[in-house]
């Protein structure tokens, strides 16, 4: 093999982001020009790069408004690009929503509304319906986390507590012709959960909501119950005529970018396996994991001969207990190292696709079957840094992280494990 | 194929769990009759019935004394047999381990002592040194484990605070030759982790033992610490002049049970993955790990093509927050149903191969693509019953529990994921 574990594995990390880049999956999916004019609207971490690659291959005119995350722009010369507070939706978002929607309501018949989704979206376009404030949305959304409910459920509430969510966007474009061009960083690519589906018609119905509300037992103050009895609180569903002139495509998708890195691997001699690309759960757990099954390999040769790579997406979560620095990727680094304890020939990658684990300035990093050799010999005891949620200080003293900057891209995470 | 899922899933189970039984995989470790008496002792949850695999097949005279868990014991003629209370220890594992020990002790030089040593055991055989009481053992073991200390350092400090663990049974029968019969329920399958290494020299010392307590800010009464002071804490070590007469041999290992099955599922004409024999983590994190491996099977046919099987072994753990009934691999499956929501074809089964899932009466369940509906049908909630801790009394309601009774063997957790 040409090149060594961390090499080879930043190279995996690379192809995986290179596959799903705005500027080689959008293209290929550009509708044909209206009779009228095109406006691009968008939200999400890709969109800015998104629009970027509109620009640069869209024949004839255009104009329109993206929201994308502080950091995340790129320049563009005639679709204005705004940056927004995300995880955290701010008041930049609130008015880049509204001028969206603005821009929507404006379209005519003959024109093309190009959307340009991608994940983080959901934050970056949160607008509340007349009557409710960014407050009344929040307060129901935490106490909907820890209700128990399942995720469709909560989308259900949020869908009709918004001016933009579920279909509503769409909606406001009709009678023009809309496409939506989607980046997907969720579990089983459902355009109807990226971003919240601002162009996808919804099938749930603000009765539904209120049920779902009371099942649970979230008390709400009167105007949020006033806006759930209103018309204005549907959602515009599937057969709504608005909709015959939508169209939602997916342009890149986790699997796409595991699969251009599993690609990689079977060029230079490694057999890739993939595990999943919708893993979720806690990250020192999901290490575990991985841990045994990388184990499994390289005891027992099955069921692959090394050399090879497990490759796995999805969004593991993180249970902060500790005051530490780190995202989800460092901190399933952390717990992999830990329990692989140092397992001769086993070395790994979990990077954050969008460039940016968690709230830090890395992606992730890079482990090594000599990591905690290494920590040791630093007086590092990685156990503790696991307890304090400290992952990135943890391989940021070993000059270990990953930090490409933004990639203007985003189908969450990205984990190779090499088992030489 | 032959047999429905459910059928080929309990097929699976039950290959798992013959492959390791006593009767099969003792008889081939038995060591020549020695010139002297043959003493048999033994503890763990399979010990009564290796026992009985003994008796059957040794030739000549024998005698002995074993430990078990309550309900795990089986017909012998010349061993006696004796319960005892896991995962609590109490009286009467104390009394049975004292009087193994004074067996041990009068063991002569032309004497066979013949161990029967399985999971289970480190509760079954634990015994106090002189000047401690089984109260001071727990609360410096509870500590141990809110501590943050790794398994190595809490066994280092557990050898140091028994009378029989970490090598002193061995110890005891010396000068008499030692052949210790292992069944393996552990990560890594390390003799001197089975059971605590009753039979199995120990490298850490006292002192280390006393360096991991302070390390820790763990407090110990004055006669603990006295206790760890005195020659009585050392355990044997590997250049010990005692250990020239012992071997410790595994005689049967969760990966082979695994195999088994994967033969089993072979034969069937499906595919076998084996994911790992070692598996650890929070049941449902880890069952959502399991549900994306299986989707990417079903969705995109890699590593495999369906027909095939995930299976894995290990053991999960479950932090318990709801006030009901079940063991960790009822509940694997309860979080594995809701992440795989009925997606079609695909069907598991977990079970404890030692026939008892936690406390009940189960050694697990099986699941189906149809379980949710089923259950919605009897309206019950599955995520209500997960969030409950309520595996158990789901599965029960469904009659899908899976429940073998005492199967006399453990190699710890068995889990297959059918994708059709």
């Amino acid at each position: 093999m040409p090149l060594n574990p961390s090499d080879l594995l930043n190279c995996l990390f690379e192809a995986a982001v290179e596959a799903v880049v705005p500027s080689r999956c959008v293209p290929k999916y550009l509708p044909a020009p209206p009779k009228g004019r095109t406006i691009i609207l968008g939200a999400g971490k890709a969109s800015a790069a998104m629009a970027a690659a509109v620009e640069k291959h869209w024949d004839g005119a255009l104009s329109g408004l993206i929201v994308t995350r502080y950091g995340h722009a790129v320049p563009t010369t005639r679709i204005e690009v705004v940056e927004a507070g995300h995880p955290v939706p701010d008041a930049a978002g609130m008015e880049a929503a509204q001028r969206i929607l603005a821009f929507a309501h404006e379209a005519e018949a003959d024109d093309l509304v190009l959307c340009l989704i991608s994940g983080g979206g959901s934050a970056l376009l949160s607008l509340p319906p007349k009557g409710l404030t960014l407050d009344d949305k929040q307060t129901i959304n935490r106490a909907l986390l820890k209700s128990g409910a399942t995720i469709a459920e909560m989308n259900c509430v949020r869908k009709h507590l918004s001016a933009v969510k579920g279909g509503r966007l769409a909606l406001a474009a009709a009678p023009a012709q809309v496409v939506s061009l989607l980046i997907s960083d969720v579990p089983g690519d459902d355009p109807a959960i990226i971003a919240s589906g601002p162009t996808v018609a919804d099938p749930s119905t603000s009765e539904e909501a209120c049920h779902i509300l009371k099942k649970y037992k979230i008390s709400i103050p009167t105007n949020v119950e006033e806006h759930l009895r209103s018309n204005l609180a549907e959602t515009p569903k599937p057969n709504a005529s608005a909709f015959h002139q939508v169209q939602n495509i997916l342009v890149a998708t986790p699997q796409e970018a595991l699969t251009a890195a599993a690609e990689v691997a079977r060029e230079n001699g490694i057999t890739p396996i993939i595990l999943g690309d919708d893993i979720e759960g806690e990250s020192s757990d999901i290490a575990l994991m991985h841990a045994s099954i990388a184990r499994q390999i390289a005891k027992y040769h099955h069921p692959a001969t090394p050399p090879c790579v497990l490759i796995s997406g999805g969004e593991t979560t993180v249970t902060v207990k500790g005051n530490g620095r780190g995202g989800r990727n460092t901190e399933f680094l952390l717990g992999l190292g830990i329990a692989l304890n140092g397992y001769p020939g086993i070395h790994a990658i979990a990077c954050d696709t969008d460039g940016i684990d968690g709230s830090e300035d890395n992606a992730g990093a890079i482990l090594t079957s000599n990591t905690l050799v290494r920590a040791e010999a630093l007086g590092l005891n990685a156990r503790a840094f696991l307890d304090a949620n400290d992952a990135y200080s943890f391989f940021q003293a070993l000059g270990d992280l990953v930090v490409p900057g933004p990639t203007h891209t985003n189908v969450n995470d990205f984990r190779a494990i090499l088992i030489m």
